[in-house]
């Protein structure tokens, strides 16, 4: 496994930051998880629970160990420092001072360690006028200007239903954090990992970005239309409705064959895309009318075999049941207490092999003796430091 | 800088695969990008012209070289070769079969480097019934399941109108690249890394995924409401709308208590999450009555200094021009020919460093003559491959 042998100090919770750690751990790393005493990460309280354990939670924490401290205690902060000492990474995410105010500023982890990587996920930005502020996904979508992409132009915008800018900006941190492992010399300093979610999610407008800083313009939203590429979108068949997505005037001229409209749309006037475009429900609406005559499935086996990409729309149990998605094992297994839970496999294959789930999702501290025995905790130890409410 | 010294030969174009490699890229590796003779990518004819050069190609392709070659020709073939014995990582998104066909099975690869990592990037899975289907991110996102977690439950399912599934896969092929130069020991074998965007999108199906999973339920879509919190959402202000997202039961009781709206939030009816979403239209009702008595600003000044999650809904242009945003200078710059082209800077800070564009976009084919001969091809050479139409 890549990063077998890499050990995480992990101090996030809710998704982001859990997100980071879990792609690592899926890749092999050992991650130990320091979650609050009491009620530890709150995702373990959200989500279809299977008996006692979030089926959310498990999601981006399985793989992982965990340890459940008091890190306002003084005992708590010595503890997180030993576990550093040994850490490659230290990951976390907190707002940007909080960590410093806990005792732990980058100078106090130099000293500790001078090779640990620290990777800080926060929201807008470590410096800056909103440094201070709160994050959460739906204000980076709102502001970060996703949310003004999706959507039809006479409604207002749209947000994902998915945290997608707190799981973009996990991922990137966990890119940054395999750099960051890459670029570290064995006998050389560590480095600084930061990634906000807001420049994550900005770094997703593509074209969108392109378009606007080098000509000020903004196109309108445009639902599921594209806003450059015409026919493109959902059309509806005799029994739901199919996307196809033709890129180029080759394939258009495949899907015209294929749908049996040569009389129609092979003329001179939708030769071109920009053609196309000026005539879009026109375009849209002849095709619409050959697609309703037959089912989906039929018009997806057509198509693709004529080499235009196109497919279902699906629910997500729809997703999840398809043959495809069963052949790619897209949905793994880890269990809790002896009860299967369904989580999402890592969609990296390294030669071939999958990185299942190897740990089921952990109790809060139900690692906390063996870690803490890891890093010379003895029995009169750890019963002092129960005895004082540190773990 | 991270992947400084790490050579990457690039077969890919379009989105997805250019992405992965411009992530490395950003990160310090050299990439070779290999194009067809003519008209290369085809992202170089899309998006807002600077000159010459579109502003979407050179988004994706800053710190390249090109080189322009016809990899159908048995010269072209061996020039891939040479280029791929000094190369860390060959990176391609073709579907399943091509690399094969051209020449380079997985064994062929292996005899040329064994030390090579072979990155695949595809559509729907490198094996399975649909295998071989062409892949677009309109159908990843429709199929995924992606789409039907977006829009209100009364409108069909909703694209994300950014490249979301070409993006989320380029960024897992990345960090999958990493993770296998971080686990290759010099001496030891190469490795295969292999991403689809289907499998991708669909890691980013969260707490929906897990819900089905676990429960065999699906959730309506609730647009820009969240599903298990409320209140959540966007609400009109005097001159427009802000989002607000109270995260848990302390913040929403902040958040009452910024709107003063006490006597009217604070009560036992409103006590839990669960009893705020069973009367969510009179939750919604009352905040937004108080929040159109004042603007945008007030607010989200107000409700971010009470600790309460809270931002504008900004449109692309209005993002890039927002204080923090200009402060993290997420929009970068390079250049084409003498003309500036905007870009976005890598969202990731390494040591608190940005890694800015330090090559502009390539011309088609600008670096063949210096590539070829860095791989030992001499004048001779070079003039027998252009008289031959193979550079």
């Amino acid at each position: 496994m890549s990063f077998h042998g890499v050990r995480v100090v992990d101090l996030t919770r809710v998704i982001s930051g859990p997100f980071c750690s879990a792609l690592l751990a899926d890749l092999g790393a050992d991650v130990i998880k320091v979650e609050p005493l009491g009620q530890g990460d709150p995702v373990r309280a959200q989500g279809v629970m299977v008996g006692e354990m979030s089926s959310y939670f498990a999601n981006y924490n399985r793989n992982k160990r965990s340890i459940a401290l008091d890190l306002y205690a003084p005992e708590g902060k010595e503890i997180l420092a030993d576990l550093l000492v040994g850490a490659d990474v230290l990951v976390e995410n907190f707002r940007p001072d909080v960590l410093g105010k806990m005792g732990f500023p980058a100078e106090r982890l130099k000293q500790i360690n001078p090779a640990l990587i620290h990777c800080n996920i926060n929201g807008f930005g470590a410096n800056g006028p909103y440094a201070e502020r709160p994050a959460f996904d739906l204000i980076v979508q709102a502001m970060s200007g996703f949310m003004s992409c999706n959507g039809t132009a006479d409604e207002p915008p749209m947000r994902s239903g998915v945290p997608i800018a707190d799981l973009v900006c996990g991922l990137y941190a966990a890119l940054g954090v395999a750099a960051a492992l890459h670029g570290r010399a064995p006998q050389s300093g560590g480095a600084s990992v930061q990634v906000s979610m807001l420049a994550s999610l900005m770094s997703m407008l593509s074209f969108h970005a392109t378009n606007y800083l080098n000509s000020g313009e903004v196109a309108p939203r445009t639902g599921n239309d594209h806003a450059i590429v015409c026919p493109y979108g959902l059309f509806a068949t005799a029994d739901g409705e199919i996307a196809i997505a033709p890129s180029n005037d080759a394939i258009y001229a495949k899907l015209v064959k294929a749908l049996d409209l040569e009389e129609r749309l092979a003329a001179p006037a939708f030769a071109t895309n920009a053609s196309r475009i000026a005539r879009r429900g026109e375009v849209n609406a002849i095709i619409e009318a050959r697609t309703k005559t037959a089912s989906s499935a039929h018009w997806i086996d057509v198509l693709n075999r004529a080499g235009v990409p196109c497919g279902p729309v699906y629910g997500v149990g729809q997703a999840f049941d398809d043959p495809q998605v069963r052949s790619q094992k897209i949905a793994a297994q880890t269990e809790f207490a002896g009860r299967p839970i369904g989580v999402l496999a890592s969609p990296i294959l390294l030669d071939g092999l999958k990185s299942a789930p190897r740990l089921p999702p952990p109790g809060l501290g139900e690692h906390t003796e063996t870690v803490l025995r890891e890093i010379g905790c003895d029995d009169g130890r750890l019963a002092e430091l129960r005895a004082k409410g540190v773990i």
